[in-house]
């Protein structure tokens, strides 16, 4: 979200003017888009930050399903339909891209968006038709390229398409990493080690046994992206500017949303009820809740890791971690769990920016809610990263985390919660005095279990074998 | 969560010494509980809010189905189960609630409050067996209560189980305002009246589609809530100390679950990984999230509530609220939306609970999170607050609701976007002139589409008939 | 916030009728409150929990000082200013606190809360003048009791005069954890100790070096709670309604304010502008903001105690924790950090309330925000809970701190960092070298400093004795 | 946030070997930066997002004046220094911006990113000296241009540092803003309206008074933030890695901070506790915590606007928003408050980045909190934008509002609590009973209070005129 250099219609060298409802605009002439966007980009000087790209696609594909659908039902001209689809094509192959130059933080519900969208596509369909750029009765950005839609029920159809597209690969990554840390699991499952809970020493635990907890919290997180998705899949286009479909044929919605099955290769309903399709961004609340559910988690497990993987002299240093990087600008020789803390830091974004998305979804009012510039944003910035950054440590950490079986072990006969073990036999209160008595005096579980607890040696050794209690039973 | 008066190991008249592994503790003679119980008291003199009842319930269930599991694999005498066992149903009949008295912000993982549990059935059991309380000869909290149990697997297995009693309700009170609003929108479906996008003059709408809306949002979130209750019914109970079921039977964790099915009548099942079941908090954030969103439409919904109401001669009063208390102590005769208010003040605390639950989450280090208390008192608080506050609102305010059917038809004739319906004729600069002429001029969009838009006087009154524009279609 | 009996008003045995402007209400014949708080009763049997008594100290108050100031203005009759005043002097010396009666989840701005307070000082004037409860004619609660007053200046005032008595203490307990690790950090300024960034070995440190950091931190936090006081003190009382003071004499702020501050001790001043003190909450925000980030601080000192006494054989073990009560049901003499738990939970709760505190402050309309009540409870809650949490902390964990200065010194020696003193002379890459020697092969620094860094054994020594690099300087 | 082009050690036609204590790395042969940070941009694609350039600039003043200080200090060779100094001031000048290429979402501390300005400043500075880049024998990135320095105290330093830059810029966009209403509220003082508590009829209030209050919040809010600076010129640079200052010059902490108070002109001070300086991110979360306060007030107040500004034909009316851009794609003629949902959409993510900036200072774990990248990011971001959105606002929204005075008038005539005047002499009760006939009848208050209340015609038009009622005084 760094400072970077500004959209601008430039009134340089060689302009054009383009004119919308208000009057008339200067905009650079190798511009594609036209008045209303150039508007945008005077109000909207905030952040330099522009649409993610998943939707402007998704924003194109809308346009692009509704001239085909508009042309069928005899609508829009065949011509003028075709033009349309072509420009699309070319923006969806990543041609024109430099051309939606709006703020990420701009008009509400995203009209600027929507008409930045229109204006290229009115405006290079023009030129396909032989004419120029601005010439509004070749094709015009809100009587063709927006017919039957309004920025109402485009946007938040917009927003959901993107997340379709861009769910899938949190999705992968999180079960991946789940995936990482399963083969950990198994191959980790006979490193004993020393449980603790409370950060107190615990009952005994194979360190197998604790990462396949890992693992089953990563499929459970990314069991819950997806159980987030279908309801995005019910869409609400059609409702054009209140839900009523007001300027679309009553044939309209059915239609334009097969066609974006089409185009998208996902399956897409329209919204039973069209009204709660555009008043509510609750379905985007509810995915985002579930990418902050995840980063929780993300937040916990790295915690471990960065737990665990302390030392190498002073810490815990049951895991070695792979090193990526020198630690440290004056320390020489460290080594941090460099990729950890990156997945801390991204997980602490998502879960602010699900706040974002959580409260802008609050804000709606009547039929509409005009915050979801700032949802389309967040949700799509937050997928995105939360992606990319449990891949990266998957790729850079998870899969070089080595056991330090030796240290493990260590630990594991030195956890005074062995006496644990003693209690069916000895009693809650016996198995303490022993524990007591050991941290007193320094004195180990066993020899005390022998002194004080009546135990033979054997029996005391079999009784608190570290390997032994990681496994149900009593003594 | 006010001051109150603090629970407390008085010393006054007639007291009793009890013991645990750390000495002796006075507690007041006719107290259940034991040292531990008192330590805690007199460690944590935080808030003097304790233990929400479902959840007690659920601790007492669990040393109930724990009593008898290990009563039938022979591990604990008939006779302590019975008395055990006994105790649990005098709790769950409402007898010695006031002996759990512990503080909600206590020990981590909520050792004090199971302890207290423990105490309280131990001592109580004691004496029905002929002895005195305190007797852990008889009874034992630690050996005989507690037995195959740590706080580590009791805590999540409880919050689940409490979570699993309180939900229900608040889905059946967002159901029952989804059925609300469900009848409302079919008895308003002949109310036109005026869309408002970003508050400002739309296109028709009736009143009954926007309220379906509302329905159909509600009930969306109570799906929500119903679909994040499945993983709840994994339990970890039978971990004990770390997950590995150390001192407990091996048959022990499959039989103890069955019980408690049989005492909940909910479906349950042990959890696959128990180490994930006691590392992870995430099925609660699951949970609190989806309460969350409910609260957040519901804040959204309310608004709306309370825009359409205001007035009634300087706001839009589209709907007249029943009036359920004079609404100012100094202006005589206002009547205020004070039940849409109250559920807006429970939803911001729904939400801002959910943070406290979400964060708590991500706290778990290693086998245990040690912030379930907190858990569980908010998310408990949370589901309680939820569903009585939409109930009271869907009794007092939402079925009260009557639509002002003229004053929305008054709306409905004048919103300037009537013009929408004209682009398609004369394009949407044709028809926006005509709006800046009614603006202008305050001439009806009417008049103007007649002198400036060409249209016959019938032409126009069909093509502007609000009505009318409340179904999809062109011109 | 659990299930609590519910007030209500009883149909029982004895009751009288009560009357508001809505009509008849029955209410207990015990009851001092009247009709409008019978409603409210009824309408919001939400949560159980009512108000702080530091916000109803506040709101008596208020009254207390309007009614002297009407008196001395000659509005108000002497005689029932002076029952009102005998009434509120009760209620400051502790009677009737159970009269009020109404949910914290109630009427928007605390309409119902203002009005139980004007009904129960009415009704008991009454009697204390010789009549009946109930008889408005001899004290009214909305004509006398409330006069000049709007639940629009009352509430916002009370909130205000609650924090100020609220909030020292929170200073006060803060301060006084920051002067107890002041006093630690002298006592420890001699244990030498291995320093952890990343949780991974850095350069040596005074564990008095470190726990000094923690009382800066806490001084801080406790003088950004005293900051955000000032604003607090600064009343919008005599804007009645709207801010405008319609229905208070002319007179009537500047004296009620003088008045108030007699009652408190506090200084206080006439808003300069009542608008903004009635509109806005953001005065809350900040105070609240300040108990966040003192919380944020105290999750973060707290995170290091625990990990710096965990142990006692499998962790860090650089401090030890006085043991406060038995720190599991299943693990014989595990000792837990049970306090610093404790307070971590409390922290996340102060947390998440801020953030119904900050939107609640968000969803301010116009001249008022009626989600008051919500602030109210919310923030004295904080308020309350911070402040015994900090005390029972300081008083049951920090001062019994103790520092295991052999295990201290013991990961000094040993830290890899060490190294970094030999960077000015070797430069940081030979330095490098050194650590990967040592971490390869297990040899210590200054072996290795010997050996491949040409130093003398003395040379060694001393540039890598840890006492010696807690210190400024090169080598 | 959005996906764009990475940054990449691109192997393609020209690269050079660069090394670190690692090993090799290929950059390209025109990358100013070096092996380290070749490892970063391979570690770390995650969103494409780069340091602030505020961050960078702080971070290179820090360089140039550390490099000053040693070389007085005898320390760094005059020459390399100069050096130095002269890349720090090509930077600061705006050259070599795109050699900072490592995502704001890196290592854990911000190693990478001062590695990088590291290398960036010895690379130029070796080719400055006649040598080539990456020949660390004329300037070495750790050992010269790092030297007496670690990312530990160098980075919470320059967010420090970067933070007192912008921060002036929203404390004089929301000054400005203040101005903007203040002014408004003197024009406006004449024009009479109707209050509207809970969105119900209130008692007259003139819009010059409501604006004042908001012009009043203003000042406020921007009184917070600049409150929030002073603890933020207290720098904990020459802490080094830990606190403790080794490897800088005894005399290096109090020269370098003076140093940079030159560079900086901002009176700057060295912190007298330097562990809490380096601990502690709590200075970051109050001036944040302060953007929060202001945003939470801008969403108030531009709500505020967008309500009264609602219309032109079905909303309130009050104001007129100036016309910024066309309103809707399909709606022609529709105008929106589209500068006010931009600075909501901006308001939102201001605090959900709070919230970011609040949970990672939680992360800190003893001597370093090594969430700060994104500290540093997310604060930066939000000061960019607020100041940005606050201005837009003002410029294109706040100073083109205008009052309908008429329409003012028109509800302020017929708020039913004008009735409220009538209290003093009609009682509470009597005064309500008007209000309900009133609502019932469509009469008007004045009719009734001549009709009811026994007022004389002129006796009810002066108690009841709409100006007189917006002053203190009874009846």
């Amino acid at each position: 979200m760094a400072r970077q250099p500004r959209a601008r219609a430039a009134r340089g060298a060689r302009t054009r003017i383009e004119r919308d409802t208000m009057g008339e605009m200067t905009v650079p002439a190798t511009a594609l888009y036209g008045a209303q966007t150039a508007r945008a980009v005077e109000n909207f000087p905030i952040s330099g930050l522009r649409a993610h790209p998943a939707f402007v696609d998704a924003t194109v594909r809308i346009k692009l399903a509704a001239a085909r659908t508009n042309a069928g039902l005899g609508l829009l001209p065949r011509r003028k339909a075709r033009a349309i689809e072509q420009v699309a094509r070319e923006v969806l192959a990543g041609r024109h891209r430099d051309q939606f130059v709006v703020d990420v933080y701009q008009a509400g519900a995203g009209t600027s968006h929507n008409m930045n969208v229109n204006e290229v596509l009115a405006n290079r369909a023009a030129e396909l038709l032989g004419g120029r750029r601005g010439d509004r009765a070749l094709v015009d950005p809100n009587d063709d390229v927006n017919m039957a839609q309004s920025t109402n029920d485009v946007v938040p159809t917009a927003i959901r398409l993107a997340a379709l597209e861009l769910a899938p690969e949190v999705i992968a990554a999180l079960s991946a990493l789940a995936g990482t840390f399963d083969a950990k699991a198994r191959a980790w499952d006979g490193v004993v080690k020393s449980g603790r809970t409370h950060l107190m020493d615990a009952t005994p635990i194979r360190l197998g046994q604790e990462v396949s907890g890992w693992a089953a919290a990563l499929g459970a997180a990314a069991g819950r992206v997806r159980d987030a998705l279908p309801e995005l899949s019910v869409l609400g286009l059609g409702g054009t500017a209140v839900g009523t479909g007001l300027n679309a044929d009553a044939r309209y919605r059915a239609r334009v949303v097969r066609e974006l099955e089409r185009l998208t290769g996902v399956p897409l309903t329209p919204a039973p009820n069209p009204f709660y399709a555009m008043q509510s961004l609750a379905p985007f609340v509810a995915l985002s809740g579930a990418l902050r559910t995840a980063a929780l988690e993300l937040l916990r497990i790295g915690g471990d890791v960065r737990l665990l993987g302390s030392g190498p002299n002073t810490g815990l240093g049951e895991l070695r971690l792979p090193p990526v990087q020198p630690g440290s600008s004056i320390m020489p020789g460290k080594v941090n769990p460099s990729m950890a803390e990156m997945l801390a830091m991204v997980s602490y974004q998502v879960v602010a920016l699900d706040g974002a998305v959580a409260w802008a979804a609050s804000g709606g009012q009547l039929e509409l809610n005009v915050m979801m510039p700032l949802v389309a944003f967040d949700l799509c910035h937050a997928l995105d990263i939360l992606a990319r950054a449990v891949r990266a440590f998957d790729a850079r950490c998870a899969r070089g985390l080595e056991a330090d079986r030796e240290r493990a072990r260590h630990y594991a006969e030195r956890t005074v919660s062995l006496a644990t073990a003693l209690a069916p036999r000895l009693g809650y209160a016996g198995a303490a005095e022993i524990v007591k008595a050991s941290v007193a005096t320094g004195r180990s579980i066993v020899d005390l279990a022998i002194e004080k607890g009546g135990l033979t040696p054997a029996q005391a050794r079999r009784a608190l074998d570290a390997a032994r209690l990681t496994r149900p039973g009593r003594g």
